[in-house]
């Protein structure tokens, strides 16, 4: 079970890290290893998480830091705020930890994007390593150094690029994850699929089921995918002037359901999972890619288990709440849709064509 | 009067940027060229400056954007907080501003600090230009990049390093300028003798007058020199590894004379013009320079106009307060401190040295 880890690599020059993945890695010294040197760590995570596994970081690190904090914040999308966020401030400087302090995210996609932004703006930058206990951390959001907090217009809106040091994905922290955060992870595994290899949705296809049921091989072959292809993506676009903008494929429509029910409602993955279905649904009426192939990314998508019908909050709202959507210029809503099997691009559609997708799917 | 502007290059590589130092800039667009296109310019201000210069720098940007939009901030560094950085947000999401919105900070340091902070976190980073109209912003707070927020512990402990695209310095807004903050701007100036350039101090020594009477080519030279020499010294650290330490001569007895009073009690640059009369003392004490060339440097301070006693918040108080420096490392505080005229460096000092230092300097 200790067998040695994979490594995949994120090749940013100066700012390259590896993403380490396998079993056990929470407990081990050599996880952390090569490190920068630093009095303490500190590790941030939520109140759901760090019964689970704070110890046990906090003991793998006490080789390594004379000192190691642990920081909790209350648990969920709800709190991805500025609140919280102080909260890590205030333990920070009332602990005096200083600019050589590395923080440790511990726990999902919103410790990771709230950790991560905390160290980009601690004293002007102190370094972070990503620790995801989710599904969907661990295959995409401790990933390629977006972080950010929500804002009450719009979710993610207040963030910067900011990578970490490391990021180590331990499997075993998945046998606790509730079963609802397991399926909303399977949502950003899934879309690597349509967005840039085939040949991976082929393999989904036909291991959903184990992939569901925790099969610990099945789970280590699609994290590796998963970070392998968002690793190529990132590598060439750090900073999502273009082609990286493809990874946010059904995440227009998924922040507008997001924002729209209110942080917390449906979580992340549900509303990407939805949006998916969506903007499949768009890139076929934009005469993209065939109704079967879009049936096709909705079956998959129902068959993890996740929502394929949105809430109605009304074509206009939805709309002015995708104009607010990052990747809009000049109040043009720019989507990303499938432009073949195992490719992605970015368009803009008549308000009359989005409509339509909406009416399909929302109920 | 419309002659040619000044350039400073402050060089980094992809982030490297001009600053424009001159008269009649701001209504100028010619200052404003070759800037990044976009439909959306904002100009973050405040209440006391959008009145004089609001309107006139609209108008310089209206022929490149298609929307300018003013955002006023309420005046002074005790609004340096997150409070008003998220009203800079508010706004621009309000107005659904784009990642292609260029901001523009007008106004004084914390207005500086605070737009670059917010062209940082903004969609995850927008372009922004430093419009400076205070002495001390067009010398210091608007070049290198440092941008933060104060929190309730520590003064600009919560910031990221973000260079503008440009910084224009136009020497006519100087003419509306209190004289409190002219002379506070004096010390930022007077700073950079000491640390850097020891013939500097000896043209300061002569031309101090004519400073204080605002003569623009006195200015103009002053602003010129200043802008070259942090430029120097940015160019080869912008993060602060290191040399860079050396411009915050002054500032670690400074800070803590600001937080230990609360924001907004004393000017910053009359916190660091005392702070530097505590540090070149100091200085003296630790044996590196003669306390012929501590005390020129308190009397050039006294002569600008600016405060040589600090307050008496009590030795561990002080102590307490820079332990949280940003500079200092597993407790230890380091100071900035002049090792011969014209040269700095850092050094740890016993506290006990410091308290001598603080029991000659505070009453």
């Amino acid at each position: 079970m200790d067998s040695k880890p994979e490594r995949v690599r994120i090749d940013l020059a100066d700012r390259s890290y590896d993403i380490l993945i396998g079993s056990r890695l929470l407990d081990r010294p050599e996880s952390f290893d090569a490190l920068p040197s630093g009095t303490t760590a500190a590790i941030v995570t939520n109140h759901t998480v760090a019964p689970l596994f704070a110890d046990r970081l906090a003991t793998a690190l006490r080789g390594r830091y004379a000192r190691v904090q642990v920081i909790e914040l209350p648990d969920g999308e709800a709190h991805k705020d500025w609140p919280a966020l102080n909260t890590v401030f205030d333990a920070l400087l009332g602990a005096a930890c200083d600019r050589k302090t590395t923080l440790f995210a511990l726990g999902g996609g919103v410790i990771g994007d709230m950790t991560g932004f905390a160290a980009a703006c601690y004293m002007r930058g102190v370094p972070y390593v990503q620790v995801p206990t989710t599904l969907l951390a661990q295959v995409d959001s401790s990933v390629g150094g977006k972080t950010a907090i929500n804002h009450a217009l719009g979710k993610n809106m207040i963030g910067v690029f900011n990578q970490p040091l490391r990021v180590v994905a331990d499997l075993d922290t998945l046998d606790t994850l509730p079963q609802r955060e397991l399926i909303a992870g399977l949502a950003e595994v899934v879309k690597y699929g349509p967005i840039a290899d085939a040949g991976f949705l082929d393999w989904l296809d036909e291991n959903l089921d184990a992939l569901k049921s925790r099969d610990k091989a099945a789970l280590a072959y699609a994290i590796r995918r998963s970070c392998e292809i968002k690793a190529w993506v990132v590598a060439q676009d750090e900073r999502e002037s273009n082609l990286r903008a493809i990874l946010n494929f059904g995440h227009t429509f998924g922040h507008a359901i997001e924002t729209g029910l209110g942080y917390g409602s449906w979580l992340h993955g549900e509303a990407v999972g939805c949006g998916m279905v969506m903007a499949a649904d768009l890139s076929a009426r934009l005469g993209l890619i065939s109704t079967e192939y879009a049936l096709r990314i909705r079956t998959i998508v129902e068959r993890c288990g996740l929502p394929v019908i949105g809430p109605r909050l009304g074509t206009q709202r939805y709309l002015e709440l995708m104009r607010l959507d990052k990747k809009a210029e000049a109040g043009e809503i720019r989507f990303v849709v499938i432009e073949a099997p195992g490719r992605a691009g970015m368009r803009s559609a008549p308000d009359a064509l989005v409509a339509e997708v909406l009416e399909a799917h929302t109920a």
